[in-house]
């Protein structure tokens, strides 16, 4: 069950900013609407200072768009709108023209869980201009933040090798649905369970969970409180230790486990939440042996990420289970990813498509002219490298790449190497195309893209930078309109 | 209208960790449901670094409390749930005290716009414990990031000294409601509008904008875009200047604002979204003014917060109104406000209330018993501090208060001064109390209580600290428990 439209109440058509009704409104009364455009979302860097991103939110971006219309309470509320004169804003002719408005766009999108990176192209919309301008501010806010945290999950599930991550961040998240957004993308990039039972009922992700330091405050002693809990729920029995002093938590619970044991149940661990978890983690895990209870899991939480994560491993730390809240559901410490929505081409009825770019001071921000699409070339099971280029030329063999910052740095493709488009067709027309994957194939394919990198890429500290670039005669075009547009062409 | 039963679609029933669930089940069958509890929230550190932090969520805490309900679709996903012997964790029994679950509960909190301080309780919950727990992680959910938002919109209105700012984050935002709720808090924090036009239907709050780079992309040349869209919307102009060269761009829209005049329309002025701010609004400002165009507002963007308005400001920056968004709806760098919802007294049935503490290794995390309330003292229109004192015993007169991390820092506050507390009945026994402030209200207590901080409190770097306390027989009352609890009383 995908967001936003199992969510949310109102209409989302006005999610977006006001300046797209802005400018779909001169496009309107400027005789404009006709006009076609291409406009495409990329990153200019990966979060976290990593090697790799996981591409999220297409689903919700998919629902999103089927679910597209306005609602009269949203036209009321635009046809209010007023101008610096105090008078309205937009003719009543614009009105209708929303109320009327299908969203009969093209659009291409590589399948979530896909690995991706800087620059190129995630999702491509193409089609008439007062749909696109429209659809710029939602498809980010869905796609940036499904990408942040898939990535920021890949990312701590790769530190806990393999061992189960289990998101709890829903009390730190950034709203409601800053939470259960970030469930889905949290579970989509490897977590194996939340605490946020919501997310649980609306996207089949396990719930985990015990209980708290108020369960062991409510009694006069902590034995007290495990064995009550015991008795309850004997088939849920992973006892939070640190309320007073985690070993001595570590014992008692060890003799609650004594008592489940002689009623046929088995204490599933203990769980540490403050403190040195890295010592006590290897002293908890000995009081558990040594009590027989092999089994036994030791959880751990606290203010937890990957490279946290990382070092307790270094540190030979005993922990084979990871709560990880805050930092995994706000995206720490980058908090947004960067994606931007940038005009790539533009066609006026009965003319050819034109090639646009965007100008800046730094090159990084100068945006990519074409209709852009990745061809992914992997060769022994390793991905080798990522050519970008305009679809409208196509790619030759071999193929030649450029990196977009660097115009030495470059690299041919055997031309015996078969390559993949990773953009695939999502919607022709307003009509969406084909099945679409599942939360759970979106899951399997993170695992399946992360063992196409090859480890350096997968680093924390200092990624090795796969060999991503334009396909050469796209890096002269885009040079050249550059050049023109500053008049030094 | 306030979120979130305006905007959701599902109950939020189960908007909470699945650990409350289980001990909610545990106290159920272990017959502890008539147990009653007080837990307060409280955070530890204000945001950003700063010297004060701005209290926001409580009404949306009032809007979840008066729909809570758990519906069928819940209930049916809670009697699914299975422990780890396969079979069901919890009985029919508890399912139908779900059912049947009122939140019965009473609470207390400071009004949204209130300024707090570490240690001090922004909102007390009372009442049976089941309740009581169930509420926690949606409280804290509400409550933290509203107060994490509200607080740094202060802070970049404080930096831009009364010059209006935008929030225009919806594409980098956490979700569809990371960025709703962000809106509305950031309007609430002093923001004078914002993009999202939802936010805008929703809050009420003012929506602005006017056009994108794509814009002027569309067109051959910037002049005939500006020329085009100031036919379609003459009393909504204010030019985007950066696509190609920012001082070429104002002189074009200086050519647009004198047809503009022609019309007997006004130029609103030029936005600047890149490159040296400082020296190109000065440049922006000298063209405009000499083209005649005195009016004009030059009004910058481009990843800005409270640090780098306060920067340009100092560096004669000719801004006079302001457009921030990633950084303010995220909440940078913190990310998240480590509010926390701590038991701090208990009672059995027919049993007096017991005080509760929680120990840590780290005296910042041990809680505060008690039924705890804050008093403010203000003299001659500033505030000088605030008193954290327990219900049950009464604030003496005059008043010790001793800091909560250093017990040899102490204030005994004169007794002429009058104090008023800040927690309000706002739930008695689950019903509302009294008329609820509404968003404006809101807003405008932010305003007044700004004006009670010394300016030194709200200096962004090494901002002083208030004097906040806990009350003398408080303080010895936690120091007694706490050694109590680790046996060297």
């Amino acid at each position: 069950m995908p967001l936003p439209s199992a969510l949310y109440r109102p209409s989302l058509a006005l999610l977006t900013d006001f300046y797209q009704l802005t400018m779909a409104y001169a496009a309107w009364k400027e005789g404009l609407a006709d006009t076609e455009a291409v406009f495409t979302i990329s990153f200019r860097r990966h979060p976290y200072g990593g090697g790799f991103t996981i591409a999220a939110g297409l689903e919700l971006a998919v629902d999103y768009l089927e679910h597209f219309r306005f609602d009269e309470e949203d036209l009321a509320f635009v046809a209010a709108q007023r101008g610096a004169d105090g008078a309205p804003l937009f003719e009543a002719g614009f009105i209708d023209h929303l109320r009327g408005l299908r969203l009969e766009v093209d659009v291409d999108a590589v399948p979530e869980g896909t690995a991706v990176f800087p620059y190129e192209p995630v999702v491509r919309v193409k089609g008439p201009i007062i749909p696109c301008m429209l659809l710029e501010t939602p498809l980010l806010d869905l796609v940036n933040f499904q990408t942040l945290i898939a990535t920021k999950a890949a990312r701590v599930c790769l530190a806990a090798r393999g061992e189960p991550v289990v998101e709890f961040g829903l009390r730190r998240a950034q709203g409601v649905d800053g939470a259960l957004a970030a469930s889905r993308a949290a579970y989509l990039g490897g977590c194996a369970g939340t605490s946020n039972v919501l997310a649980g009922r609306l996207f089949g992700i396990p719930v985990k969970g015990t209980h708290a330091h108020s369960w062991v405050m409510l009694f006069d002693d902590e034995r007290e409180a495990f064995e009550s809990y015991a008795r309850a729920l004997p088939a849920n029995c992973l006892f939070l230790v640190d309320t007073y002093d985690s070993l001595e938590g570590v014992r008692h619970a060890v003799e609650v486990g004594k008592w489940l044991r002689a009623q046929g149940k088995e204490l599933l661990g203990i769980r540490l939440d403050s403190g040195d978890l890295a010592w006590l983690s290897i002293q908890a895990r000995r009081l558990l042996d040594e009590a027989g209870f092999q089994k036994a899991t030791v959880f751990a939480s606290n203010e937890l990420d990957e490279l946290i994560i990382d070092s307790l491993k270094e540190q030979g730390a005993r922990i084979a289970a990871w709560g990880v809240g805050t930092r995994l559901v706000t995206g720490q410490p980058d908090g947004a990813l960067g994606g931007v929505y940038k005009l790539t081409a533009v066609r006026r009825p009965g003319e050819p498509w034109k090639y646009r770019v965007k100008l800046s001071e730094r090159v990084q921000k100068t945006t990519i002219p074409g209709l852009l699409q990745v061809r992914r070339f992997v060769q022994d099971g390793v991905l080798v490298a990522d050519a970008i280029y305009d679809e409208w030329s196509g790619l030759p063999s071999p193929a030649t790449i450029v990196d977009p910052l660097d115009l030495t740095r470059r690299k041919t493709l055997d031309g015996a190497l078969e390559g993949e488009d990773l953009l695939r067709p999502v919607f022709r027309g307003g009509a969406l195309v084909g099945p679409r994957p599942t939360l759970e194939e979106a899951r399997a394919r993170v695992r399946q893209q992360l063992a196409l990198l090859h480890p350096g890429v997968k680093r924390f500290v200092n990624p090795h930078q796969l060999p991503v670039g334009l396909e050469k005669g796209l890096f002269e075009r885009r040079t050249a309109l550059v050049l023109a547009a500053r008049g030094e062409s």
